[in-house]
């Protein structure tokens, strides 16, 4: 038998998902939960949701991804609060925009929570298997072939092969084929994405080594504890039990610069060995060093793997340098004089497609039944993968139920920035969220994640009811309490006047709402609730960020949702799909390039292709209307 | 850099395990126990203490065999202990012999939990890397080499690489470079053991498929419960807290033979296409179906890997057929008619060294301080292996402490019998424990392993202080008790008349021993309560067999502990280590070679070596004493 020939049939399913990482995850139980058939396949069951990195998930932007594919009923929220080890809420005293909550998981519970999740999945089949090729009939999949020469058929095929394919593991001089985590690569799916002519791109990222709790002296570092109230990262949790594992933090220092200057001949990185390319945001130390060689430290935060484990991950120290190096840098910091490095760290180079092949809703224009979803299209992160993962299993049972795409826009959520991002203007690195690339980020924050999405999420029939009917509570809480904010007005009594003195708030002569009071900086929810005495005494906990947001950033949201109304029309300029741009007149050489390889779905998309230009915009809305 | 090339050299150890299986990790906890500074190697951490087969542990000879461990200060029963999730007694209504307990582990549960173990024993280091070269000096060990360059100096190495060793998947016709469970194999490790001089094997071993608990239809099949009175493996734990998950019983029948048979030519074992030596008493299906024609059925039991998990464990269906054969005769099963594989079932080939070139203290007799354990010595089996572990780790400790080796008989252990047919004899396929190797069953029981061996691990440092006062207070629990029951007398009174009544024993005319009345075969320690007025009311739960079967079973006892003492007149009579056998006039030409090769230690030994004739034993024993 050769890798390629069909040997038997197993059977047929409406999807299969290759791949069973955080995007894997998140398409297959989409599209099991909307009711189609699925099989879902890792190359090692042992890895399903794996964090090959840091086992912390959130954080500002991708904290929002988190939220976001909560809200539309996916997993990674609930598991996160399942297994989390430590929580704190990021940027409390920065504006609303930047705040996100931030977890660290037991790694090994993360993943084996997740699997066992997807196991008890109706209609969902989980497979050990490594995919080595994907059949189509003419321009339409048709299933896939694993390795033994099994074929499953399926009407879509969702890839979501992360760093695995054609994996190479370098540390050092030390190069070899691999994938994550000491597992092993795909090595034939690639040439099977370049026969059907899919054109691939090489990245690499990296990790810092794990090292031995034992050997290293907290009391040099600052502790980092977790927040004193944990909140859960689901909207379906009204609170969480966790451990609150503190983590710590210290700081590279000249000597540990020295000492990679002085090997930097010795960096793969530097010597030319790793050819694929690396994410700007998220560098190696090398990387830091060379970058920003005025810098007199890093920050390093040194956080547990797990609750019955020894094993420390050491973050801010991803590198590819050589085992010795690795060790004599790490000697240098503050509290790791005698750190012993159990895991070494590693970079790992790997395929990844174009993202600029698909379509708005992750289908590659050129094989119908296509998907891509994940670290493949070119991201980085878990919540990047998760985020794409569960559109591109929505938009894959949208498809078999004959329903038009679900597309979710710039203005209206992370994922919709990060997928219109990916497919109008591609990456030439890793990409990674963050709350820079969004334009209405008053609009797009974590609070409010399921007041934008939930709804949706419950049409297209993946929220469930306990969800919804969680999600419609906390909607009328926060818009009945605004309401009710704003028709309670209270008079200069000495309850209210020794209140607003004792919070330090200028007196009021007259009456007032309280909503007016509470646009206030000084004057919180919480502490305005002495001279509240009309207030429900069942407002959740997790309302009240909404309510203080949406009062205190009235005009700021206000002003953002102008914006937005105008972004919408020209979103909601359709482009027909036959359209033939080398038919329009006026367009300029590069615009006509540029929108026939992009093929955007509406006028917005068009106008964010680098190249076209607002005059090509103008033409082609012309053209439309002239059509229309 | 090449493979090979010591790039730096990281620190300096007592002792290197090379490999954190059953053996490794006995061995580096033995050594690391008795103080001396351990580094623990496996080519993956999360593979630590992997049960690549069925996630069970003990039954006949293998629950003897966690016993001794445990009893010498080993782990794996105490680690069983705390994973457990099914326990059973065995062959209850057997002789003492043959009973022993069976648990089904919590397969991931019993890996981290070991691993955790480990991380927090002192003088123990865990460390991720692949051992490709053993360095030595002369014929002695100096450390060990990783593929990123980084050398470990070493005393002693103890090498456990189990079934890693150029290890090759295979499934039908499909057959790649792999280690057990989808992990990585070790390439570089037996060429070095070649040029070392070292003698390899090619030995081989299979697992079933995995499948969906869902796909499977329970009623069709005999429920098999635990035991209502759970016991413990380790002799630390007087009850163990076990949720006692059932396992099921099902059958092959003639269709399951059929496709068998009508895929024989498919089958790589009768195509060639396997070139290792499998087990005998663990046979493949095909194996059991071709060697058993007449044979109607086979028993086929259905085992949960987990809580948290669907994956069920297939048991009697191990195999290397091509997967569409799997997926056909396993549907032939009453139950498994829709069955679901979640992880195909496969063999692997892998080397191992002839064990005849070790010592009975585990060493390779060539290369001073260079020790080897567990499968990588032709075993099969985690006990098998831990078995191995301990011992090697405990002569290692000893041999750097300048003591004589610590190598138990086989009239004291299953372990003796082990090694002593492992180096004496060697194998030529992978070697299982089974009650019929022991010569003297009713010593080596499964109750009465911390009588045997406590004791000595105490003296060599092993056993904690805890472990040897619970050994003390069984013991004295024991022998006391027994005493007692010869000197309690009962008359014939109307309650001791009512009683036998009652078990249906026959009468008695005058005064008895309760010691004489145990004897009966329906009188039992539990029912004779009710006459046994001074029984002490602290007795032990775990002491109550080892009671019975001492008096029930005295006579026999008796006459092998007479046979013992001929077996230990010969293992007395030690073998000068630099004798020269072709100096000794009247051996035959085979014995000289066959005692040249195996160096026996004793005479006993030397008597078991197949080729060495009762004639060569007089004669050496001539020499022996001529000499001394
Ligand atoms: C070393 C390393 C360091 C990283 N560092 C960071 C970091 O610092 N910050 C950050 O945000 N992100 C980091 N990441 C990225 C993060 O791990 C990924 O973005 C995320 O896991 C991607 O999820 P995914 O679902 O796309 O793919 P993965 O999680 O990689 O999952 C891929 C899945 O596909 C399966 N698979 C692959 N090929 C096949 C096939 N042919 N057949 C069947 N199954 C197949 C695999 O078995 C696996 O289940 C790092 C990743 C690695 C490996
Ligand atoms: C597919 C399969 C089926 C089996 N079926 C059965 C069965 O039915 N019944 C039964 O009793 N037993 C069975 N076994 C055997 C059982 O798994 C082994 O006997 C037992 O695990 C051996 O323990 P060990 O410690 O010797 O080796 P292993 O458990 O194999 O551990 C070896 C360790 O060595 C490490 N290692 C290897 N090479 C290197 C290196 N170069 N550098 C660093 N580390 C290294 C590995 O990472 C691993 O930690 C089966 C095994 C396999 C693989």
């Amino acid at each position: 038998m050769l890798v390629g020939d069909i040997v038997f049939k197993v059977a047929d399913y409406d999807v299969v998902v290759v791949g069973a990482g955080h995007a894997g995850c998140e398409a297959g139980l989409a599209t099991a939960r909307m009711g189609f058939k699925t099989a879902i396949f890792a190359i090692n069951l042992d890895s399903i949701a794996m964090m090959p990195c840091n086992p912390a998930m959130g954080g500002p932007a991708k904290g929002h991804l988190i939220r976001e594919v909560d809200a539309l009923g996916g997993e990674i929220g609930v598991n996160t609060d399942k297994t989390m080890i430590q929580v704190r809420t990021l940027n409390t005293g920065k504006g609303p925009a930047v705040q996100a909550l931030r977890a660290q998981c037991d790694k090994k519970a993360y993943q084996f929570s997740m699997k066992y999740t997807l196991e008890k999945t109706p209609n969902l089949d989980v497979i050990q298997g490594e995919v080595v090729e994907i059949k189509v009939d003419g321009r339409r999949v048709s299933g896939v072939l694993t390795m033994t020469g099994a074929f499953y058929g399926a009407r879509i095929v969702i890839v979501t092969t992360g760093t695995y394919l054609n994996g190479k593991i370098i540390i050092g001089d030390v190069r070899y084929s691999g994938g994550p985590n000491g597992l092993y690569p795909a090595t034939e799916l690639s040439s099977c994405l370049k026969r059907l002519g899919v054109k691939l791109m090489r990245f690499k990222t990296g990790t810092p080594p794990r090292v031995d709790r034992r050997t290293i002296d907290f009391d040099k570092m600052v502790i980092q504890p977790g927040d004193e109230t944990p909140q859960p990262f689901s909207y379906i949790n009204d609170r969480v039990d966790v451990l609150q594992i503190p983590c710590y933090l210290t700081y590279t220092n000249e000597k540990t610069h020295e000492v990679i200057r002085l090997n930097l001949s010795r960096s793969p990185l530097y010597s030319g060995k790793i050819e694929g390319i690396g994410p700007r945001y998220c560098p190696s130390i090398e990387d830091k060093v060379v970058k920003f060689p005025h810098k007199e430290r890093h920050q390093i935060f040194i956080e547990p793997e797990g609750i019955n484990t020894y094993e420390m991950y050491v973050q801010g120290m991803s590198t590819s340098m050589p085992e010795d190096v690795q060790h004599a840098f790490l000697r240098t910091i503050a509290g790791l004089e005698n750190v012993r490095i159990m895991r070494d760290a590693y970079a790992i180079e790997y395929d990844c497609i174009d993202p600029t092949q698909l379509t708005p809703w992750l289908e590659l224009k050129d094989i119908h039944g296509l998907f891509f979803a994940g670290q493949v299209n070119g991201t980085s992160g878990y919540e990047e993968a998760a985020a794409q993962g569960i559109m591109a299993g929505v938009n894959a049972a949208l498809q078999l139920r004959g329903e038009p795409p679900f597309i979710l826009d710039r203005s209206e959520s992370y994922i919709g920035v990060l997928i219109d991002d990916l497919v109008t203007k591609g990456t030439n690195e890793p990409y990674r969220m963050m709350t820079s690339r969004a334009e209405y980020r008053l609009f797009l924050r974590h609070d409010n994640a399921d007041l934008r999405l939930t709804e949706k999420g419950y049409r297209i029939g993946l929220v469930s009811q306990e969800r919804y009917q969680r999600y419609l509570r906390r909607k009328s809480q926060i818009y009945d309490e605004i309401e009710r904010l704003k028709r309670t007005r209270v008079s200069p009594t000495s309850d209210v006047i020794n209140f607003l003195q004792r919070v330090g708030s200028s007196e009021i002569r007259s009456g007032i709402s309280l909503y007016e009071l509470l646009k206030r900086p000084e004057i919180t929810y919480e502490n305005l609730k002495v001279i509240d005495y009309g207030r429900p005494d069942d407002i959740l906990q997790s309302v009240i960020p909404s309510i203080e947001i949406e009062i205190k950033y009235e005009g700021y949201i206000k002003k953002e949702a102008e914006q937005i109304e105008s972004f919408k029309r020209l979103e909601d300029k359709q482009i027909p799909p036959d359209i033939d741009y080398n038919g329009i007149a006026g367009l300029s050489l590069e615009a006509r390039q540029k929108l026939s390889k992009i093929r955007p779905v509406n006028v917005g998309q068009a106008s964010r292709i680098s190249g076209v230009s607002p005059s090509d915009i103008s033409v082609l809305l012309m053209y439309l209307r002239f059509k229309g």
